[in-house]
This record gives C-alpha cells, sequence and structure tokens, in this order.
C-alpha cells in the first residue's frame, strides 16, 4: 500500500468525550471515527487491524472444527419470547417494529437462533458434537456506552455455540475451544491471563475470562505468580485462615467513638490495626407471593474485617439468598438493631437476623464492631464468650493481595485486566427452554448439552492499545498492527535515489508478503514520524538522501530507543531478524 | 475440508413460500435458513459461497484504488434529516427509537454517512480523488420480501463511494469503477450484461446495471447482437422510424365496435394488424401551491401504436412532466373527452389536452382509434387531414424487440437478467444536501463531485443459479463455488485402499491450494451424488473399490452427462486440465 492511495488522518487533538488512552489514540490515530454515542465508523487504519484480528479468529476456530455461519443481525422477537428473554432483559436489548408492526430485536448475542438452527438440523447424536460459529454485528444499547471501542454499543463480536450428547462431552468441547482461545490470544502478542470465573446459576467450574492485562483495566484479576492459579474476583476464594483462633485477652468494653461511623475512623480513633475491627453489613432477603408481592422479608447481617470488601457474587451463593439479595432499608435497621447505620454490630439486638461471619471474622479474638447505639462502639469481643459461635461462616469478601492462594501453592496477587473473550459452559439452560433435542442411541429424546464462547473483535483493538501504548502513539503487535513496515523516504520529491531505494525496498518486502506501507505523502519527516508513532506501525525503515550514500538506511522498532543505521544491502535481513516469527 | 466435519444438510422438498428456484436449491441445499419473512441465516455451506464473492469483490476493488472502511449498521436519524431522507424514504427504511427515545435507521446504503465522513476528512482538493467502500450488512423493510435472498430485508452489500473535485474527474473515477465491476463480473464465471440505466433526475449517461442474464430475471434488458449497445428498458431509446409517414389512402370512417375496448378486441374485429391501431393514455399533472394543495391540474393525452407499451421513465422526462404524473380520473377523462375509457382517442375533444404522441404513431397513415363514444372506433385517421400534426412527438414507449438499435449497428433483442451491480455517478445531490465541499487552488469551497457503486453480495449467488442450474440442483461456478471439488470414496468403511487414495487426494489438492471437500460420511453412493449435484460443486472424482483395481477413479464435471474414467496416476493433471484458469 502506498500512502498516497489510503487515507491517513491524524489528529492533534483527543476528543473532548474521550475518557480512555485507546479511546484517545484511535480517534487521534484515525482508526475510528463517532458517528453517535457509542457508534463507530471503523476507518480505513481501524478496519485493517479488525480484518486481521477476525482473520486469526477465524483461523483459529476453523482448526478447532468450529463452523462459520451468520444469523441475522435484526432476528424476528418469537425465538426471544421462547426463552423470556425478550420480556426479562432490560433496554440494552434493542427492541424494533417493523412496517407491520411485529417485533424485532438487534442480537445483541445469539443463543436463541442457534439453538432453533441447531433443533431444526441435528436430529441423532451422530450428528453430534457441533460447533457453530459466527462474527457479526452485534448492539447493546448501554445506557451510557463511553470508552470508544471498549464500550460501544454497536460492535463485532465472534460468538461461538457448542453442542453435545452429555455433560462429559460438553466439557470437552468446552476445553477444545479454551484451547483454541489460548492460541488466538497467543498469536495477538498480548500479555493476557485465563482467569476462572464465576459460572452463576450453572454450576460447575467452566467459565473463564480472557482479560489482557492492562493498568486501566476495569476487572481486578487474581492470581498466583508462583502457580497457574487465575480468576476474577468474583471467582476467587479467600481461604479459611490455617491459624486457629487465639484466646480472648481482653475485657468486652463499651468504648465512645463520637461520629466515628466507619472502621477506618474508629481503627485511628483507638489507634489499633484496622485488621481488628468488624464491618457489619446489613442485607435483606424476600419472599414473594405468585403475584410477585412480598409477604415476608428476612434481614441479614454480615460481619467483614474492616479491611475487607464483601464480594456480592458469593454472598449470592449463600443458602437462602438463591432469590437475590437487597441492602436493608433504614427502617429495618432500626427495627432490628435500635441504632442507626455506623454503629451496628452483633451485640445487643433488637430482633434476631441471619448472621453470616466471613472466614477471617470467625477465627478473630478481641475484636472491634459497633455497640448498636450511636456514637459507641464495643472493643475486646470474642466468639463463643459474648456471642454465640457464628451460625453460618462463609467466604463472603474479595480477597487481597497476599491472601493464600487456594491451590496452595503460594500468595495471590492483583492486577488489573480487560476482559476480550469468554467460555461458559452453559448446560441445558437454553436447549430446554426451547425444547431442543436429538435422539439418543435408544431412540429417546435428550436436551442437548450447550457452550457458548465469545470474543470481542472490535474490543480487541482498544485492549492491545491500552496494554501497549507510550507518550507517542500506539505500540502495535505485529499480528494485529494495521501495517507490519512503514517506509519513510525522506526527500523522495528531491532525490532520485532515495525514491528508488524506497520502492526497491517495498517492491522487495510486498514479494515477500510483508504488509508494508509506503509514505510518499511527502510529508516533512517530523510530521511523518510523528504520525507513524502514533499510528504505531511496529518497524519502520527510514531512507534519506545522506545516509544513503554511505550505504546506509536506518531502522527502528516502535519500542526502541533510537533508529540503528543498517546497510542497504542487510536492511530486509535485519528487518526479518526483528519481524514477530 | 471432511465432510463429517461440516455441516451438511439438504432437504428433498422446497418450502412453500419458495417461488423461484434459486430460493428453492439454496434452501433444499442448506445454503440458507429462513428465520422470519425477508430474513436467513447464512448456513455454512451458503457462508462459503457469499466469502467468495466478497473476496473477490474486496480484490478488485482495492486494486481499482477503493479504500475499504465499514460504516455503521445502525445509524443516528440527524444525518438522514439532513438530506430529507428520513421523511421522504417510505417505510423500507426501518426506523428505530433507542433507549432514550432518540431516532435511529438500519442502513439501506450510506451516502450520508460517508458524505460526512468525507466532509470531515476531506479538505483540499489534493486529497481527491477518493473512494471508499464498505461490504456491510443493510437492511430494506420490503411491504412484501420473496424469492429468497433475491428480495431478502437483510442482505449484504458491496456500497462504494466516489469523491472527485469536478465533472470530469469524477466521470473518470465512475470509469474506473465500471472497469473494476467487469473484472469482477468476469471473475465470477457468469453471463452478465452491462447495460446503461436512466440516471434519473442527475442526468447524464453515467448509469449502468450489472445484469446476469437469467430467463426468470425480474428485468427486461435490450442490447444488440451485432453491436456493443446494451441497455435496460427504461433506458433504451426507440428510434425514430426512418421511412418517412406514406400518404393518407383510407377515408376518416366512424365504425361501431361494440364491446371491443381494447385494441387488441379492435384489430381482431376488424381484421387489421395490432400495428394499425392506436391506443390513448390518458394522464395528468398536477401544480401545488406552497402549502401543497393542487391549485390546477392539466390532463394530457398520450398516443402510442396499439402493440407498443408507454415507458414511463421516458414520459417522466417530458417537457411539463418534471413535477411526476398520475393517471387521469374518470372524471377528468369524461370531462375532457365526453367517454369512458376504452373508446378514447384524439378527434372530436370536449376540451383541449396537451397531446403527445410516440414516434412512430407521428408517421402512421390510416390508423384506427376510438371515437371518443361509447362502442365506436374511427378508421382511416390521418395526421394532417383530420387533425392538427402532433405538437410534441416523443419517445415514450418501450423498444420491441427487432427495433433499430439506437448506434445504428443493428436491431435490437431482448432478454432477461437480475441485477446484481449499479454503477451512478451522483454529482452533488448528497454534497450540496450536506454541504459537503473541499477547498480548490483558490481557497474557494467547491462542493464534491460524487458516485456510487453497489454489487449485492448475498443476491450475488441467487443470481448465478437462476442462471446455472438444471433439474438435479445447482450447477456452481468455480470461482463462487462452496468447495471447487469434491471427493466421493464408495464404500470407505469396507476398503483400505479406497480409503488411502482418498486422502491420498484430498492431501494432494489441499496441499495445491485447490478448496476441496472429502464426503467421508459413509453415505450410500446414490445419496451422496445426489447431495453433491444439489449442493452444485463443479467437479466431482468418484473412487471406488472395484475400479481402484483397475488403478482408474472417475471424474465427472457437473455439467458432463457421464463420468468419464482417468488413471490413478493422472487424475490430478487431468482436474486441473478442467478447473477454470
Amino acid at each position: 500500500m502506498k500512502a498516497s492511495q489510503f487515507l491517513i488522518s491524524t489528529l492533534k487533538e483527543a476528543p473532548a468525550d474521550a475518557e480512555v488512552v485507546s479511546h484517545k489514540l484511535m480517534t487521534r490515530a484515525g482508526m475510528i471515527k463517532k458517528l453517535g454515542a457509542g457508534i463507530y465508523n471503523y476507518m480505513p487504519m481501524g478496519l485493517r487491524v479488525i480484518r486481521k484480528v477476525e482473520a486469526i479468529v477465524r483461523e483459529e476456530m476453523n482448526r478447532a472444527g468450529a463452523i462459520e455461519m451468520t444469523m441475522p443481525v435484526v432476528q424476528p422477537a418469537e425465538l426471544w419470547q421462547e426463552t423470556g428473554r425478550f420480556e426479562k432483559m432490560g433496554p440494552e436489548l434493542l427492541r424494533i417494529k417493523d412496517r407491520h408492526g411485529r417485533d424485532f430485536v438487534i442480537q445483541p448475542t445469539s443463543e436463541e437462533v442457534v439453538t432453533d438452527v441447531v433443533r431444526q438440523e441435528v436430529r441423532s447424536y451422530k450428528q453430534l458434537p457441533k460447533n457453530f460459529y459466527q462474527i457479526q454485528t452485534k448492539f447493546r444499547d448501554e445506557r451510557r456506552p463511553r470508552f470508544g471501542l471498549m464500550r460501544g454499543r454497536e460492535f463485532t463480536m465472534k460468538d461461538a455455540y457448542s453442542f453435545d450428547r452429555d455433560v462429559a462431552s460438553a466439557k470437552a468441547s468446552y476445553q477444545v475451544m479454551a484451547g483454541a482461545y489460548r492460541k488466538i490470544f497467543d498469536r495477538f502478542g498480548l500479555t493476557y491471563r485465563a482467569v476462572a470465573a464465576d459460572s452463576g446459576a450453572i454450576g460447575g467450574d467452566l467459565s473463564e475470562e480472557f482479560q489482557v492485562i492492562a493498568a486501566t483495566g476495569e476487572d481486578a484479576i487474581v492470581y498466583c505468580p508462583t502457580s497457574s492459579y487465575a480468576a476474577n474476583m468474583e471467582k476467587a476464594e479467600a481461604l479459611a485462615p490455617s491459624q486457629p483462633r487465639g484466646a480472648a485477652t481482653q475485657a468486652l468494653t463499651k468504648t465512645a467513638t463520637p461520629g466515628k461511623s466507619t472502621c477506618e475512623d474508629v481503627a485511628s480513633l483507638l489507634n489499633v490495626p484496622l485488621s481488628t475491627t468488624v464491618k457489619s453489613l446489613v442485607l435483606a432477603t424476600d419472599t414473594l407471593n405468585d403475584h410477585g408481592e412480598i409477604v415476608k422479608s428476612q434481614v441479614w447481617l454480615l460481619l467483614l474485617r474492616g479491611d475487607h470488601d464483601m464480594n456480592e457474587v458469593k454472598v449470592g451463593k449463600l443458602p437462602g439468598m438463591e432469590g437475590g439479595f437487597r441492602f436493608a432499608t433504614l427502617t429495618e435497621i432500626e427495627d432490628h438493631f435500635g441504632c442507626k447505620p455506623g454503629y451496628l454490630g452483633p451485640l445487643n439486638l433488637k430482633k434476631p437476623v441471619h448472621l453470616v461471619a466471613d472466614r477471617d471474622v470467625a477465627v478473630m479474638t478481641d475484636w472491634i464492631c459497633g455497640a448498636n447505639e450511636e456514637d459507641f462502639h464495643i472493643t475486646g469481643v470474642n466468639w463463643g464468650r459474648d456471642l454465640p459461635e457464628p451460625a453460618l461462616v462463609a467466604d463472603i469478601r474479595n480477597v487481597v493481595a497476599g491472601d493464600q492462594s487456594p491451590d496452595g501453592q503460594g500468595e495471590l496477587a492483583i492486577e488489573r485486566g480487560i476482559e476480550v473473550g469468554h467460555v461458559f459452559y452453559l448446560g441445558t439452560k437454553y436447549s430446554k427452554a426451547m425444547n431442543a433435542t436429538f435422539l439418543d442411541e435408544t431412540g429417546k429424546p435428550q436436551f442437548l448439552e450447550m457452550g457458548c464462547y465469545g470474543i470481542g473483535i472490535t474490543r480487541l483493538p482498544a485492549a492491545a492499545i491500552e496494554q501497549n501504548h507510550d507518550e507517542r502513539g500506539i505500540i502495535w503487535p505485529d499480528a494485529i498492527a494495521p501495517f507490519t513496515v512503514v517506509i519513510c523516504p525522506i526527500g523522495m520529491d528531491r532525490s532520485e535515489a532515495v525514491k528508488q531505494e524506497a520502492e526497491r525496498i517495498y517492491t522487495a518486502l510486498l514479494a515477500d508478503g510483508v504488509d508494508v506501507i509506503l509514505d510518499d505523502r511527502g510529508e516533512r519527516p517530523g510530521a511523518m514520524f510523528a504520525d507513524w508513532e502514533l499510528i504505531g506501525v511496529p518497524h519502520r525503515i527510514t531512507i534519506g538522501d545522506k545516509r544513503l550514500k554511505d550505504g546506509q538506511v536506518e531502522y527502528q522498532h516502535r519500542r526502541d530507543a533510537e533508529s540503528s543505521k543498517v546497510a542497504v544491502a542487510d536492511i530486509l535481513g535485519h528487518l526479518k531478524g526483528r519481524l514477530a516469527p
């Protein structure tokens, strides 16, 4: 490609609404152009990146035995009504009426449609397993779209769906996909982690997120540097402390803590470690009748160490929480504790509550909690002596760095990531809702076992940039760079020698299958270099008249601090040594 | 690809709603699956065809200097309001409201968005010309979607838009695209014709349709077998007859034609050629005031030979018809002619009308028309003698086979076609509406000159099938076949020799870059052959135990009546000789 035949359109300033670096740089590098909130044109430079991402994904999906098809962007509501998602999904599901007033949606995913296809196509166990995927436009009407391609409304996703005859086979299909995802993410050339994720109501361990590591990532990732353990924050287990509870040493004492309503304030006032305090979180669960009216509410008291945070996913799995929970109302709190929030605790309750102690709280001695009296806390609290042993002890907190790894192989560390892929065992959730069956060897209909597997095709470039950039712009890995190599001739219009050498190297690289762009725009060197550093092409060859007279050109990798002089005769070999394998 | 790893899903019966052969065969061959009216899943077998069409289009568009980008499927209404198309387009423009109640459309084309991009990106004449294209999902909410992919609601289109500094340059860009289209359609391996089309209000000759020739085509195509002339029916000019009008020989005679209200009936009753009769078509034009109210209506009488049909596009270009026309009401007709339709003519009018004579009518002598009296016609009518020479003579009819070609190089013939591509010079229609300008050498803003260029990516396979099929199924040209070659081993599970030979040929073809599928499903020969003939793979190699013992396999092209025996050692060379170059 010659630059004069392409659209190179860089901007000095990032758009005012760009909050994250990938959004800023993709806009400034002319890769995307906003059309509306969360809706972007993929400009020529950006589309080249997206196409390379697609090609890698397609190749590895095919290699893993998945079969490509496409499902419509605009889908009739009927199938979505079969699973109930047409009603259950919130306004992020974009609903449409056609000219005849019939309901449609724009697909955010395609479980319904693919299950409908398979229930028609697959009749016998002999046709299984099957895995269908598509690379297709999706739409989610986010309430507050932002961060450019990171959280757009219209986006491209690769979604795959596996269909199997039984759980064992479904798990094998899941593992094939998880393996393909590792190959895909390896090929992208990004630092990533596959982390165990919560599989929600489905149960089992078959859910992993593929997280591109980046300091700006929205997700906290937990991993063990000395083992292979990795999970997202929702999933990562906090083990029960290995050391037993010590003996009580302090007397129970009511202490004035006027205006100190947080654990931090109390610890500071009393000059004790935050980890000696216990915070009280009051939740509630409701029992509904057939009309959806609340007939009974239960109040829960969750105790967590002052330096720990509640993990809502773990709390949602407590026995009795299956139907969901909410924070208690002020009325409920005062009714049970006789006190406002800020000074709550498990002692001197007005009415009984369901008490849950976090594993760490259960082994504490001489701890501090609210006195259920405004401006007072109690110190020297001890289980068994001052209150009964907790009826329910559970892991209800987020892990913190330094916690023991659940695999016992070291301590946990935490970093940030951007979720770009997800593999998920679905079980029979959709096949049951849509009566998608096959006949087994005995001729008996069985529900299909399913898995689903997504990759955010248009999100990936944004994640790559969050991980790989500097103050000058983007730094693409070779595999997904819009161009692998840029040739920058200086004064091409003045020097025939420069022009000839530029064309010679350009032609040689093209013949070698290298994705190269020759910048023949005639820009000044400073502007030209700034453009390509912003755009982030990883390899640059600069050809100038002066050096060329000495038989040299310059090579610079986007990560190199300086360019190196290379003999003209060696430049192709030198470049080859620097290209990603 | 091995068939066991793919989805081969053929049907004996076509769906009840399939009216055309391509719809029937694509469904029966498992290429598409209906999801809703005019909305289809592209099944794995069909998607392979679509991807090959896309690849050819992409390659030639790139080669012609067009730059790929994509514009969103869901587009904010604002730009569509700028050009007025949001209001003007009918219900085929699918309109949506998002969660905030803002208006959006699903793109049927993208003139507005691309013009918006270019008015931001292009500032100077130095950046011109530019041509941007996308291969993207489109939606048109057809009132009555039918014919499968031929007239679907959701479809894929390649749309390109050129931007130039002046008309001359825009015409050059148009010619580059027209040339690229010829290369694209040549590569598809289909019989097609590029025909001149009407360019509507824009004027000029820069509009061509690319029509795939098929007896079942919706469009009539006019061409001259002895020259390069080709046009669609709307555009094809009927030349004025070269022979002058003869002298009158008959007296004007009122003749009773009771109940004979058509030219056919009258000609039959009087036992004269239909070409001696003249039909009277009564149209009307309205003049509106600023409030859109009709302030004045004019009645027009168009005279056509009884064997000719009116061409609405040509009529719409008559002076005075610029604002559009309609058929006259019964009241208007009776008011001006004093008679009901069926017996109308230009003699004895009650009120004056605008009379337009077709070129052929203007040279007639002794003709027959209605008497403006029920159940009567007049014979022996002659211009100049019985009524004044026509004030306006114009080409207002469809050409018929045997007419002189407008280029004077022979006689016209007519065939049927399916429009799959269209190149169109747009001028400044959109750039003026959206104030899209660039600065010329003198720093003065000028409107961009535009062209637009479409190819129906998902329509093309349907058109290919309409042209290439037989009673057994589809016959794909090599370039867009889902697979180029199928290997059918017979009794692969029983014969190790058959299995080994099948694998050997399969591996050799794959290594040669041939798109081959090995049917390892273990179907019986009859079922296997029927599947592949229905699917339409052009080249088949059959390997059976008996022949293999004689050192032979069988080769059959999908168009061959019988298979030929080929020595095992020669099969690759033999196949190569049959593959499209």
